[in-house]
C-alpha cells in the first residue's frame, strides 16, 4: 500500500502489534445482540468502546442507554470551516453458533497468517477499529483532526435496530453534519476495493404452527391428525416457484426493475461464476430465472430460511408427530419495496395458503428498507481518491445484498448524504463460523481513513 | 375389578405399595436405547431386570450382551404337560425430550391420583412389571404356574431392534413354545379392554440437504445460491399431496385395501371423533381422504416427519442461509408393504424431485413389517375370557396403529401363534412429554394375566 505522510505513516509503523493486540481484546467480549443471555456482554462492549474512544483522543464521549442495547456517541470538532461526518458502526455481533464449526473459539481471536479470526472479525468490529485507529494516528501526530468528526456506534444492529429511530430522535442535535459514512460494508470479490452504492432492504418474520397439545406417538395417532412439519414444509414450498420467483401476491409489484445500464453495471464487474461456486462448495449456482448471480445476490429481492425446527433432533430415532414446528424466514429487498408491505403479503398468503389440522401463526421481526444512493457528490469522489490512492486501484462502485436499515434512516430523516464505505473482505464469513478479517485491509483501511478526511477537508464546496 | 381366588388375593391385596415401590424403581433408570448417552443405564436396568426376575421367583435368568443392549431371557419350565408360553416385553424407553414440557422429571416417577408418570410407565415398563408381579403372586401363594412360562425381554426396542433377530438366531431353542404373547400394547379410546389383531409396519429414514460449505450471510450470498432449508421443505411437500395421499410412486402397490368387513369392524367400535379432536388439542382430524379417523390411524399407511433441524434456532434472528438441514421420516406400512422397497422407493422419488443446486442424501434407518393375527384361536379365546373376567366386559378386536417389528419374527421364524395383550391407557402419552401409567390397570392387569396363564392351561387342546 501507498504510504502517507512521514509523521503518521512512523506513528502507524510502529504500532502494529498495539493495534492487534486492541482489536484483539474488542473481539474478545462476546456482544451477541439477538441473545439476551449476552446483554451483560453487550453492555461491557459499550463501555470498553467507550474507554477506546477517550484514549483515542476524542473529546465528548458518551454511552447511553436506550431501552435496550447502549449506543456509543463520541465527537471531536474542533475543524473550524472544515465539514463535519457522521460515521456509523456498530459493536454488536451475530450469534457464533454453530459453535462446533469453529476452528477455534469465536471469542478468542486467533491470527492466522494475515487473518484474524473471531466473530465480529469483520462484521462490524474491523470497521470501527479502523476509524478510531485512524483518528487516533491523526490526534498523536498533527494534535487534530482535518475534519469534524462524530462517531455513532450501534449495539443493535444484528438484532433489528429496535432503540435506534427513538435514540436519533432524542439525539438529533449531536448529528447534524455534511456527510454520513456507514461504515458497514467491504470490498468486492477478489478482495478489491470498493464503495457500494446500494443496499438491499430485509423483511424478518417467524412462522409457528402447532399441532397436538405436544409431541405423540407416530404409530398411535399417525393417520388421524396433521402433521406440523408436514404443514410447515408445504408452507415453505409454497413460498417459491421451480424458477426462484416469489409466489406472495404482489411480491414484486413494487421492484424497481434493472435498467439496463444496472445491468451493464454489473456485467462490467470482474466476476467468476465458476470461482465463485467452487468457494461455496454448491454443484450449482440457481436463483431467479433470467438474472444474473451478481444482478440476483444484490439487485433483486429474495427469500430465505435462516432456520427451522421441529420434533426430535437428537442421535436415533424418535417416533413422533411433533406437537409444533417453526421456522425463521427473511425477505431481502429491493427498491421500492417497502418491508411492512412486504410482511402483511406474506402473513395473508401463508393464512391462505395454511394446510387443514393446524393452528398458523406468522409474526414480524424487524425489517428496513433498500436504499440506493447517488454516486454524483463530491464526497463520494473524495473517498474513491482515498481508496486508489491507498489500494493503487480506483474502486468499484457496487451494490451490496445485505441490509442497513440505519442507512435510510440517515438519508431519509437526516438529510445526509451517506458514503458506504468499509474494509472487510468479501469472503470473511459474516454471520458464518470461522468469521475473519484480512489484517493488511485493516492496516491499509487506516491509511484510507485518513486519507478521506483529508480529502474532505481539500474538496467540500 | 373381579377378585380372584383368596390366596392369591389377599397375596396380592397386600403388595400393592411394595408393588409401585418396585415399579418406581425400574422407572427411575433411564434406559434410553437410541441415544448412546443412555448405553451405561440401558446396561444399567438389564442388570436390575434379571435380578428382578430372579426375586420373583424365576428359574433361569440370562442377561445376554448382544452387541447392542442386553437381552434378558427368563423361564420357568415346572408345568409338565401344561403349553409353554413366551411372553416379550422390552425395558427400553424412547428418548425423554422435550424436557421442559414435563411437568415431573421424566425419571422421577411422580403419583399422581392413579396415574404415575415417568418415561416407560406405560411403554413398555408397566407390562413387563404385570407379568413379573403375577408371575411372583403365583410363585409365592401356588408354588407353581399353571404353565411354562419363557419371559424375553428386549432392550433396543425403541432403536430398531438392531440385534433381536442374531440373538433370536442363536436362542432359538430358548424359544419353543405353544404360543407367544407380545406384550407392548394396550386398551382401546376410552380405556375400554382390547386385544391387538394387527400392527402397522414401519420405515425409518433420514434425509440431509448440503448446500455451501458451511452457514452463510444471506445478505451477501442470498439470491446466488440455493437455500438447504427451502430445499429439503420442497420435498417433503412434494411426498404427499392435499388429499393426504403420500405420492411416492408404487407406494400403494402392495396395500391390501381394507374389506367391507374390516370396515364394518372399525364402524362398530365406539369412537368419538369430537372428543378425540378435544384431547389432541387440533382445530381439525385430517388424513387421507375417504377413510374414518380409525381407518386411517391403524388400517392405512402413514408419512410423517419426526424432526427436523436448520439453521438458527437460537432467540432472535440470524440472517444465514444454513449450511445443511435434515429431516426424519417414518412410514408405517399396512398389509403387504415391504419396508424395503418403501425405502427404495421413497431414496429413488427423493432423488428424482431434488431442487437443483444442492446435494441430497437419503439414508435407512430400519423398518419392521406389518402384520394381521387370526381371532380363530384357542389362546385368543382364553384371553379374551381372562379380560372379560377381569374388567367385567368383553375385550375389543383392535388393530393398533404402531410398529412392532418383533412380532413378524416371532410369527414367521419361530412359528409361533401370537396374541397381542397388554394394559396401557390408550392415551398414557407414549414417546411423549408425561407419559403415564393407570395404576388400577396395573393391578387389575396383574389378575388378567394370572387368568390368561389358568386359562392357557385349562383350553390348551
Amino acid at each position: 500500500m501507498a504510504e502517507i505522510e512521514t509523521p503518521v505513516e512512523s506513528y502507524l509503523a510502529a504500532g502494529r502489534e498495539r493495534r492487534i493486540a486492541t482489536f484483539g481484546d474488542f473481539l474478545r467480549i462476546p456482544s451477541v445482540s439477538a441473545d439476551p443471555a449476552f446483554a451483560a456482554d453487550v453492555h461491557r462492549a459499550a463501555e470498553w468502546l467507550g474507554e477506546r474512544l477517550r484514549t483515542a483522543g476524542l473529546d465528548h464521549v458518551d454511552v447511553s442507554e436506550t431501552g435496550g442495547h447502549p449506543m456509543v456517541y463520541a465527537d471531536w470538532l474542533g475543524a473550524a470551516g472544515a465539514p463535519t461526518v457522521v460515521v456509523y458502526g456498530h459493536y454488536d455481533v451475530q450469534p457464533p453458533d454453530p459453535l462446533a464449526e469453529w476452528t477455534s473459539p469465536p471469542f478468542e481471536p486467533a491470527v492466522v497468517g494475515h487473518r484474524i479470526l473471531a466473530r465480529g472479525a469483520s462484521d462490524d468490529k474491523s470497521n470501527i477499529s479502523i476509524f478510531i485507529e485512524a483518528v487516533q494516528a491523526l490526534l498523536a501526530t498533527r494534535g487534530r483532526l482535518p475534519v469534524n468528526l462524530r462517531f455513532v456506534f450501534e449495539g443493535e444492529e444484528e438484532a433489528g435496530s429496535e432503540h435506534l429511530e427513538e435514540w436519533l430522535e432524542a439525539n438529533r442535535e449531536r448529528l447534524g453534519g455534511d456527510i454520513a459514512i456507514i461504515s458497514d460494508v467491504g470490498f468486492f470479490e477478489g478482495n478489491l476495493p470498493a464503495l457500494t452504492i446500494a443496499l438491499r432492504g430485509i423483511m424478518s418474520a417467524e412462522i409457528t404452527v402447532t399441532g397436538p397439545f405436544q409431541d405423540v406417538h407416530s404409530g398411535v395417532y399417525g393417520g388421524a391428525i396433521a402433521n406440523p412439519v408436514n404443514a410447515l414444509a408445504t408452507i415453505i414450498a409454497a413460498l417459491k416457484g421451480p424458477d426462484g420467483r416469489i409466489r406472495i401476491p404482489g411480491f414484486y409489484d413494487d421492484v424497481v426493475p434493472l435498467s439496463d445500464d444496472d445491468r451493464a453495471a454489473y456485467a462490467a464487474l470482474p466476476f467468476d461464476d465458476d470461482a465463485y461456486r467452487e468457494f461455496l462448495g454448491v454443484p450449482e449456482l440457481v436463483g431467479e430465472a433470467g438474472h444474473t448471480t451478481l444482478e440476483r445476490k444484490s439487485g433483486r429481492p429474495t427469500l430465505d430460511i435462516n432456520g427451522i425446527w421441529g420434533g426430535y433432533q437428537g442421535e436415533g430415532g424418535k417416533t413422533i408427530i411433533p406437537g409444533r414446528a417453526g421456522a425463521k424466514l427473511t425477505c431481502r429487498l429491493v427498491p421500492d419495496q417497502d418491508p411492512g408491505r412486504i410482511f402483511e403479503g406474506l402473513k395473508a398468503f401463508i393464512e391462505e395458503i395454511a394446510p387443514p389440522g393446524v393452528r398458523v401463526r406468522v409474526e414480524p421481526q424487524g425489517g428496513g428498507h433498500p436504499i440506493r444512493s447517488s454516486i454524483d457528490h463530491w464526497a463520494v469522489d473524495a473517498a474513491a481518491k482515498a481508496l486508489e490512492d491507498t489500494f493503487g486501484r480506483p474502486p468499484l462502485f457496487i451494490r451490496e445484498g445485505g441490509s442497513i436499515p440505519f442507512v435510510a434512516t440517515f438519508e431519509q430523516a437526516l438529510g445526509l448524504p451517506v458514503v458506504l464505505m468499509g474494509f472487510m473482505p468479501p469472503d470473511g464469513n459474516f454471520h458464518a463460523p470461522n468469521e475473519w478479517m484480512d489484517l493488511d485491509n485493516f492496516e491499509a483501511g487506516i491509511r484510507a481513513v485518513i486519507r478521506v478526511f483529508d480529502g474532505f477537508a481539500a474538496s467540500a464546496p
